[in-house]
């Protein structure tokens, strides 16, 4: 019985409501935990001792690299580093998703500047501009006309990070109320889903800037490719953000360390608890 | 005969020796070329015709998104994004390796000040402090001491990008010379081996600080964990950097987008051709 | 006659036409020209010899320090260490300008983005939006409404120079032709003034985005609040731009380190002499 | 009696003990004061009624702009917009001193990487490195052979503020427990010293790195040229930090928005008092 000798550590930056849920249900399973402060602890690449580790920092690089070294020591983090990586980057998430055959939304790469103002003529406008790498909605802008992509591309361009200077140049899939679809996967069971939809003034529908959530009656169709998206992302617990296009569901994002505050009040399902009770079952295994 | 109508594009952004010597060989080999500025045309997620992909932009971030741009197509580039993601951060580097019970340096990774400062407590010095990107061997630091420790910490905790608050704290490897070794691999062959010596007054070997060339009489060893390491990292077309431990061989460093005029002057193997040779292979399958 | 044995020296960093011009025009004054790479020498605080600096480094920040360093060793470089820093932030040059008395356009400056929203609600759309810091018209923004308000907020607060994070809040000047002014003013005199008209699809007439250049045939009144921008500033060889408003002229900069290609074309003025005469009288006093 | 209907306006934006004492002895004489938050108030360049402002934002930056708005509109800050960038900015100090004839450490300023080897060459090791921008010690290296002065250049060079490029090179003056001097001056008048003295295993006395104060017996010396160091930069109320060179006083630095707390704490003084009194004074004038 090997797996009672374990013990789960939960990887954090900052402690937000989620973590501290996952750790109550956890232990409300009867497994032992232990948070560990990623800022404050080194992580070796040899000699950790064997645990159940979950990775819940923040910051992508971070979650990123704390899994990388849980797996250099022979452990499978929830999630990978492959998950995290290529689920905080926008350009290898639609990568992933579209090499496994899941519709995305029309799409254009433009690694600089010059190259931006083709992408914008050959998709035209409206349209949306994204970087590679952000959260909360942060520079995702809907562009509506020359005045506008000339914004864009400048300040763009003026940023350092050479992922900040790459544009992902989409179509804007007008969708009912601007909503957009979140559902949950863990282990390759849908948990169910909500619509985001903005707030006032706001086209963009993150609860970071002001959306509202609400449960779907029927997560059947919108779930089936939420598993597929999970599946080609290889994430054992991720969301996943459909569009609704005129032609079918779109997948946009998928979430290597969700949060699902959101997702919990719309539908009521208890999150945690799932996450544990996945945790508790591979554990056994 | 499906393959003779194909081309190959190879997608690059400054050209250098090595991508020009790639062309010509593929030229010699009856196979169409096309270069592909990837600063200037936009990247399309659908509808790229069929064609071979070889991917060579100097920017890491650019060979990694054109790479993924091309996986979306359905295609599969040389190298593939995971192997140019991967092998383009130390951090995600090493633990592939690792995890595939690779031997490398002994490592610890800090992801902020505080913790590098046990990290370096826990690994002593002389020890090697590098951010997880960067190439040329630019601001890997061999730190003497806290003095020198102080500076480095200082020094990364006011840089911008979030990777560059991020340290790989290293043994230092002592080696005869403070020669490294590195070795080309293709499809899983080694095509042989070099010492990189450093140059006067310089500890590290790397050809961009002044180091020299000298292929390695016997290359059998390096070259079977060579092997091993292009293939933990799913490369195609790969170098392999190889320290000598006191207690063996230890992998350092796997490039996605190997440069490769120094190789062929110290062995006289000429690689565009190798590399032509494979493609052709490839593209008769 | 101490001044005989004087050298004239030239301050660079990336030598343009103007910079060729200058040297040309004081040596066939018969002066002596030291052309100094500002990037390959370094500058000593104390022990320069004696001789007359003139700073003409592309990079505000490069001038800056030259004339610095210059004053440091007693000397009064053209232009000084103030007027090129002063004159390089456009915060400090509203600032200075109007402390003087002489009429800018209405401006509100916001720390950072919270109060930019603010200030945007007082000074109402249509606005111009630009950081302290820049040249050519690079991220001076027309912003029209919240939408593009808030591509500008959210861009700007996510670069990392504090000066980027300051935006300047200015009523939209309303221009014939959507043309400024451009006068040049050495030693308190003004050699005239130009018109910049911005070319088709573009509101800044920038030349660097396509400006066409135009002579005034009457520069009696821009110039001569042209001169009184350039004392506000303590400019001895500077440019200056002036709007046209609805209730009279406005200046909207100061330029300490002034391209003068497109003002030669337009007046035909040789500038490059102007400055050699002015040089030589002052040597001479 | 028109002084009786002024307020006096503390700018601020992070509220240090020094900020609530100042506001707390101006009350206690009889001054009415309004705090601003200058991160949440735009600031108008035209339109601001009259009022006594004192300037302690935390941001050089923010103070520097803050100052130089409340000029445009006519007012006097304490301190100008002048005192605060031109002592904010090392170079600019060190050029305003030396060109008063004020003593200064022997510095060269290098402007870019390639220039800062030939600076190091000249200045000779053991020597001091630090950036132009930048308080509490931050990135001040004590550079003492080829080996560190690498590490310092290359990362330096990777920073992306056109500033943090700047090397300033200069002799490392060797003093009794590596100590230094902080004079206070408000309105010409010295209010007396303190030693600052560095913690162990330091070398800087900051008191942000731990640096212990203690008051000097007599502060007749460095008092005099703490004036004449104030009166170089037009400095009202600034602290000043004097080195014992071989051959004398040097002065180091001029704060524009200086912290007291350290200097109040080992002489006695009431700085928060005297500031009162000075600006009560000037009001009354
Ligand atoms: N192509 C698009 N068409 C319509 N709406 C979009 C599109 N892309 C993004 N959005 C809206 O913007 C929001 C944020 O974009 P997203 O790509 O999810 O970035 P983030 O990871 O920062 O949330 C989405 O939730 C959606 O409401
Ligand atoms: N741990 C180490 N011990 C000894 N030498 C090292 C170590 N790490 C790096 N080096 C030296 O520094 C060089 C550059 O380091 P590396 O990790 O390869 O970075 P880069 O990708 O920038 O070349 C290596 O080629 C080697 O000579
Ligand atoms: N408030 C304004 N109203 C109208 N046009 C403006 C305004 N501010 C800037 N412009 C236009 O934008 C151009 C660039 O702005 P400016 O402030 O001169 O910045 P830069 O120093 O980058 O040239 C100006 O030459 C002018 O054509
Ligand atoms: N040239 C020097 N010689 C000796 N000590 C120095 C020298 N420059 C700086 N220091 C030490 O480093 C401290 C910080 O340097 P300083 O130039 O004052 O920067 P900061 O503004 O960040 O405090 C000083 O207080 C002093 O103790």
């Amino acid at each position: 019985m090997r797996w009672f000798h374990l013990v789960v550590k939960v990887y954090y930056d900052l402690p937000r409501v989620e973590e501290k849920l996952i750790i109550k249900s956890l232990e409300s399973h009867g497994l032992e935990t232990v948070p560990v402060n990623v800022t404050k602890e080194p992580l070796p690449l040899q000699g950790i001792e064997e645990h159940v580790p979950i990775v819940r920092a923040v910051s992508m690089f971070r979650s990123t690299y704390t899994s990388a070294v849980l797996e250099a020591n022979g452990m499978k983090p929830i999630n990978s580093a492959y998950t995290i990586m290529f689920s905080g980057d926008k350009v290898l998430t639609y990568s992933a998703l579209a090499s496994h055959g899941i519709p995305i939304p029309k799409t254009v790469i433009a690694l600089n500047g010059d190259s931006t103002e083709k992408a914008y003529a050959s998709v035209g406008f409206p349209l949306v501009d994204k970087p590679p790498i952000g959260s909360w909605g942060r520079l995702v802008s809907l562009v509506r006309d020359w005045h506008e992509a000339k914004i864009v591309i400048e300040h763009r361009s003026m940023m350092n990070s050479p992922q900040m200077k790459v544009h992902i140049v989409q179509e804007y899939v007008k969708m009912p109320e601007n909503r957009d679809i979140r559902c949950f996967v863990i282990g390759g069971n849908c948990l169910g889903c909500i619509y985001r939809v903005p707030s006032e003034g706001e086209w963009r529908s993150n609860v970071a800037l002001g959306g509202k959530v609400r449960a779907l009656k029927d997560s059947t169709e919108p779930c089936e490719l939420a598993v597929k998206a999970a599946e080609a992302l290889k994430g054992e617990v991720v969301s996943i953000d459909i569009f609704e296009g005129k032609e079918g569901y779109l997948v946009n994002e998928v979430n290597g360390v969700p949060e699902f505050k959101g997702f919990m009040k719309a539908t009521g399902i208890n999150v945690g608890d799932e996450i544990a009770k996945y945790v508790y079952e591979r554990v056994k295994r």
